[in-house]
């Protein structure tokens, strides 16, 4: 199997003022057809840290993408760096040249003496064009291996690979097929997760199962390798098929779906409606809601009370249950939910209160302590719930939380 | 000068379903205490390539910190690649397994089984304490160097960095002296913000003025090195004093600050109270507002109002308002922002509506279309706003837009 390693050249990256999206775009698209990626470098504007870069890199990999460095900048130093690897001479090339002057005539500019060293390759290598800018890329092959430099501009690192890259390695034999398929889970640890899946987490698997987390949402990854399309998607199926059996009602939805997706398509196709009524999420729920769009068809009201005279005047929540049970407290939250219910008129309001944090907190009621409440035609359902970390991943699981009630009510 | 390489661990990095921001992130932060980084890795869940990747970044640097792969699953491995590469065994510390009994036993759950692994730490090596989570990071102590495993979780990461790596490193000998002064804008783009500074800009110049973008707000970080801090703060210090003299209202906080904070930070300041309505944003201004901790002082009324029913029942907008301008109109979010203002009794309130897309937009109103208005004693003050990218761009330009125009008004 053809494996792939990238190099990221440049200053600003390894600085940390520009995060390196260039490396996970090229990862996925060269894991999309059938190449893993097993290695990231990232360099300084450094010929030597460059070349030593490019030998460790060309000695995991069969295919060394390399992306910046390629401006016309004293410290645009990968050309340089390619030839000495490759062991030759930078050639101008003529015709790039005239290229590059048509790009700043065409601009009414005169071209600057500084942009002339774009127009150098590694002899023996391949100029890639650069729609977008002047930057060529460079393509050589040396030893069986495919050494590629692209532009750091990502446009025009995007629009090179497609172009000149993706056709060639289209081309390589001995790539195998890739089949990904995608579960989201709601509703348990990661821990909890990985024990429930069992041997199937093993590394070294195949299809293996890869498992991230993000505010409570569990990403599983089904990666299928195999000789042909067929095979690999057939095998992406059939564990994608023994996974949602063993989570059951822990799976809520497939790719990048996310819980207000779901929960808003259900409703939609049950023409259904829902209101909220908000204390500590303050607004967060509702605009997880409203960023999906088409939000209207089910979502009309909401209510962030974040005080008490808000939760008296516009829910008409009774002062005295305030007072007894305090703001934060089951009884409030269920009392929100049938309040924005009501005056919605809506088949379904979630109600949540409680203490996000940092202070605000005691020994009966922590920070993180959330009541949700989700109201409907069967009456109301309430959880406790205590979540930890810092008050935006607080508000966020909260509000994540609310989802997933609301969709377990649904059955989806 | 000590410095510093950064090894990434983890497939969802390498495969690119994760852009990696954790190295961006200690890159920065180790650049600001004046440790530079010179080289990152990133690598697959595999002990062999984590080791290779120990063993090039403790070879090119003083400092090596990584991050990811101290989770409870089988695919976790950074525990044994340091322990391999330290050449000891892994140890369980009772104490770490005790308070990771307890983090369980304090959310009413049985700890899995899998978790026990975390408990597990090189011989000789110290464990970092989690506050967020389950797993402790790992710091070493070898031949001069010194090694640290943290989390991949960025929340975990930076709690732990902030608490406990960088302590430690600004105990560290032969260390350059930097000052690092942020400043934030908003209301210009950046190439005028360019224009404005003109030279200040250049590349190589000393401070270093780095200029970033996220949703209409302009990070300009100001970072000067020098033999001694003292020197490093006082030409830091001259060069934000004449930023801000050049940019002017533009700016309008520095380091983190976001206009929420700034305005919420007024708004408690003056003892004033704010209210808002909101269409477009479905919740994301009071998203916004109650990100910040204490919001409460300043904010307690919010209404979601995503249809035309609940503006009219909720804050009484007239039906016929409505029919002759359309919900999408200056008149409405007027009447939104004084409607708003008036039921809760507050100093100032926000009225937004617009169309945040991708579709319901047409010629005269087309998507982006967002008119926001801000009443207070003074009278409304209402804009016209024409924002363009996606949804989720429209929705946080609009409610940062709304932030700012009250900024303005406050004269902060």
């Amino acid at each position: 199997m053809k494996k792939a390693s990238i190099v990221s050249i440049g200053n600003e990256v390894l600085s940390g003022r520009t995060v390196d999206t260039n490396a996970a775009y090229l990862s996925k698209q060269l894991l999309s057809i059938g190449i893993p990626v097993v290695g990231f470098y990232t360099v300084p504007d450094e010929t030597d840290a460059i070349v030593r870069a490019l030998k460790l890199a060309a000695a995991d990999a069969d295919i060394v993408l390399a992306t910046g460095g390629l401006g016309p900048t004293d410290d645009d130093l990968t050309r340089q760096a390619f030839s000495e690897f490759l062991g030759v001479e930078l050639q101008l090339h003529d015709e790039l040249l005239r290229k590059m002057e048509d790009f700043f005539a065409g601009r009414n500019l005169k071209m600057p003496e500084k942009n002339k060293i774009q127009a150098y390759i590694p002899a023996g290598a391949k100029a890639l064009p650069n729609n977008f800018g002047t930057a060529p890329g460079i393509m050589a092959k040396v030893k069986e291996k495919l050494l590629v430099a692209l532009p750091g501009v990502p446009s025009e690192m995007k629009q090179m690979l497609e172009e000149s890259v993706l056709p060639e390695l289209r081309q390589l034999p001995g790539r195998q097929a890739v089949a990904v398929r995608k579960l989201r889970c709601f509703g348990a640890g990661e821990s909890t997760i990985a024990e429930l899946l069992g041997p199937v987490m093993q590394r070294g698997r195949n299809p293996l199962i890869n498992c991230t987390v993000k505010y409570g949402v569990i990403n599983l990854d089904i990666i299928a390798t195999a000789e042909n399309t067929n095979k690999a998607r057939q095998m992406a199926d059939n564990d994608e098929k023994s996974l949602r059996k063993t989570l059951g009602e822990l799976v809520f939805g497939a790719a990048e779906q996310t819980l207000a997706e779901v929960v808003g398509q259900e409703l939609a196709r049950q023409k259904k409606t829902l209101a909220i009524a908000e204390s500590c999420t303050g607004g967060t729920l509702a605009g997880l809601l409203t960023d999906i769009p088409g939000a209207s068809r089910y979502f009309t009201y909401g209510w962030v009370t974040y005080g008490n005279d808000a939760k008296i005047s516009e829910l008409g929540i009774p002062a005295d249950l305030l007072d007894k049970h305090g703001a934060v407290s089951e009884q409030v939250a269920d009392a929100m939910a049938r309040a924005a219910r009501k005056k919605a008129a809506a088949d379904f309001a979630i109600g949540i209160t409680g203490i996000a944090g940092p202070t605000g907190g005691n020994e009966q009621k922590p920070v993180g302590l959330v009541h949700i409440s989700v109201d409907s035609n069967n009456g109301c359902k309430t959880k406790r719930c205590l979540f930890s970390h810092d008050r935006k991943h607080i508000r966020l699981r909260a509000a994540q939380t609310a989802l997933n009630m609301l969709r377990l009510i649904l059955e989806i």
